[in-house]
């Protein structure tokens, strides 16, 4: 099966209201906002959209917001990683019935999973629905490293299709692609590495900051479909410090703090987690200042 | 408030029915054994016990049959960690109403958290509860790693009282040490660092192999207690590559095996967790047999 | 001043007789194909020429050789590292009285040198010559790596010029653009990061590899310089699985076992350094069939 | 052959004259002094003694000195290192000739060496010499890490019978223990792990701090020999912000601090090397005061 994904894959953060429930009228109006600047398809659950913070009841809850916002207009893919198996067949099946595209699994670790363990884990799961499944990779967040030799082997199941790689080193990609094939469908999730993998090959980049500056994102790989290097540097190195940022500070901390500053009223985050502090906001400011998405001062 | 435990502080399974319910019975009969064999605290629901992959029913569920069976016998530390500031404040009052001693918390982490958030969620959490808390540092699992300046900032909150030490490093002892004064409540969470340890100044040896070899860790601590380096060295060489096995291979994985070793019947881990390869499981009934923990053939 | 380096920097082996001396007549002809395939400049005495393994007066010997074989048909950047600052200056002086285009400092460490000692040593080097001087940070054979901040302080003393960066992480590059400027003149110094380096901005690729394959380098160049990705990344992956093999196996054993495959003779390597072993000569083989360097059977 | 080291090996940091010369009178006084003091050897040319800084000549005026002013008091231990086989030959055999007890060696890097290459390294002087080796594991100096297993083997070698690990890691000590057996001779060489590794059956331990605190430093092995822990756990942390300043600014620099604030003149570090800063000097001199070595104020 071929992998339906590609460009600008854009992960809405999860908005709450001031009691801490989920916000849905921001919620959609985020995504729809993401839809019309036109991005290539849309990830709701993921780190950004703090899957794991969440209960199964909100879980369920975004899923379905995200699904039904969006209407077709362009694919989604649903987060659903769980530490259970069980409890990422239950996620699974549940967007598969809401109408995802695809949906994405990181293996969660607690104690580091064996080979044969991550294994069985994907393929457990597949074996329960029939939409495209997505591997992530993300040592730094999921504790738990897949090597390019381990994704390769879950790319043989089935409908495991796709696979996202985020630890941010190109060599994992040019290992895919010799393991693989040219054909593989691999997508960028570490957005300091967004040109660079975007020349070695990936399909997509997975990032959080459309919810931001979507249109100097989709810039950058226009730039490289037509195959224009020049535009595509220079386009990467003026997003460059707005991507640092976010990744530096967390995504949802730092993207919620630059809806903020664009007026949105995004809600506390979820405890542990705390809003940036005021000294970080005001950096956020300037960078949002000097890629003119808040008027200066 | 000074620290309450010392010695062996003993971390049983999570012992589950062929159907994958916690078996209660099992579960009763392995710490019992614990306590018959002389240990000086049991800890239910730390990584041994598969904490994370419980549901909040079964977390409950399984501190109240361990501390009925414990019945005041010897202390009882329960693990009440959660990613969420709010679920944490839940297990901890639960854990405290049922009579728990102390409870343990590690800041489980998906997005890497700041020292202020960390500190905000222990303090929150100290709040809410009158029974002491130990901080839990453990990397490896966790995902965070909290810095020796980071403890001795959390165990100025009132009732945080104790430190569970787990990086294996002896160095962040002698720190801890070195910023807290010498009368600083820490328990060494590394296996094989049991002996420096004890002599860097451990109060306690936070671990699951009492699960099976509960007189020889004893019989380690006795040693140090009463000076006798020789002894002390002597019988940790002898237990070190069990310790070496069950770090190596996972503590519920290499545990339940051991258990089953000795004839009980354990059930299945939970998924994606599995059990121990058959080549690894006769690589510990040497071991076992070894130690005369089980009979040789 | 500006960089005068630009393109394909060939890093040539320093090969041996029999007796273990400087193979001044092959020395001179490796470096004579290398000028005459098209690449753009020659770099003695890198790590590939086994720099540190070599007397003083060995060191000399080479330089000589290499700078009156090219004649002035290409740049030279002669590799003048020492451990004491003064060894250093007496290397550097000589390149430049040898009529070196500019030469290479990596600040090798025994001790981990702190930042005022890594700058006092470059500077007072620049003070006592002339010619241009490239700063090489390579964390995995010199011990020390110098930050991105370390590096733009670095280029502000008046000669030097140039930086050569083989962390093999493109975000080193992404934050010397960032710090100094889009004109900086970086140089990639990891083989495998060849073409993300280009695509970032490197004006050059320091390698070893033209000892064996200079046509694929300088096609590889040449795909980016005329804004051709889907060439560029096409030869990339051609070439990867040597650059990867070089790499891995340490580049003196890995070109010396390359070059005795295409029937030169170049000698033992200098102990402790041995040649590669027998079955990883066969893999070798099996690549440079693969990429018609050498005829298959 | 069983191993003739024991307890303080004591490592002389080399003075140097205001003209950069080895300053022969105040080497032959701190080596007299340490062996008054009651050091149980003494070990010349060390990291401490910046071996690697120094040209073979200075390297064998520094041997001869040390020997010749211990005068068979107590064993010397000589370095012998060089980055090539042939340079290390040759330090060793003129070790041998000058009357050395025995000889220690690091496998010094550039290039990463494989096992094979390391053990040919060790037998090819082993062959040469006909007194004892240490084999010294420093990754964070030599850039090169020898596993237990790697050790394991070159113990094997005839007189190779001795070991010197510093990764500062006491699980690497239980692994020899459990590789070669209780009786192997290993020695601590990193400061902060001096109880540890006592505990786990260091033989010895190799320090530059006798430099300034022989006493102190004895005591501690003094403790541990007669069993009493308490007093050796009370002398460790008394000493300890001393062995943690000295390896936090490199041995070299903090040990002639140290004796320029006990006025020796102990003459400038050999370039790139720089004398500590004045900040450190007087955060040295806090330690030393409260130690009584030097008068407060």
């Amino acid at each position: 099966m071929s992998a339906l994904l590609r460009g600008i894959v854009a992960y809405p953060i999860t908005p709450f209201t001031s009691k801490g429930r989920v916000d849905e009228v921001l919620l959609g109006k985020i995504v729809d906002d993401m839809v019309k600047a036109g991005v290539h398809a849309i990830a709701p659950l993921g780190s950004t959209g703090v899957l794991p913070y969440l209960s199964d009841d909100e879980r369920e809850q975004v899923a379905e917001i995200v699904i039904k916002r969006v209407a077709g207009r362009v694919p989604t893919l649903v987060g659903v990683s769980s530490l259970t198996t069980e409890r990422t067949v239950h996620h699974a099946k549940h967007a598969e019935k809401l109408g995802a595209s695809a949906v994405m699994i990181i293996p969660m670790s607690y104690w580091k999973l064996s080979d044969a363990e991550i294994i069985t884990h994907y393929d457990t799961v597949a074996k329960r629905i029939a939409i495209p499944i997505a591997v992530y990779n993300n040592p730094a967040t999921g504790g738990l490293d897949l090597s390019p030799d381990v994704i390769s082997r879950l790319l043989k199941i089935q409908n495991v299709t796709m696979v996202k790689e985020s630890t941010g080193d190109v060599n994992r990609m040019h290992r895919l692609v010799q393991l693989c094939g040219e054909d593989v469908a691999f997508y960028n999730g570490s957005n300091p590495l967004a040109l660079a993998a975007f020349v070695a090959g990936a399909r997509g980049w997975c990032t959080a900051a459309p919810n931001i500056i979507p249109k100097l994102n989709i810039e950058l790989y226009d730039a490289i479909q037509r195959g224009d290097v020049a535009a595509a540097r220079q386009s990467f190195y003026r997003q460059l410090p707005f991507l640092q940022f976010i990744v530096a500070h967390g995504l949802p901390r730092a993207i919620s703090a630059a809806l903020e500053l664009q007026g949105a009223s995004v809600g506390p985050l979820r405890a542990p987690l705390q809003a940036l502090p005021a000294e970080r906001v005001e950096e956020l400011r300037r960078i949002l200042v000097g890629l003119e998405v808040i008027p200066g001062e």
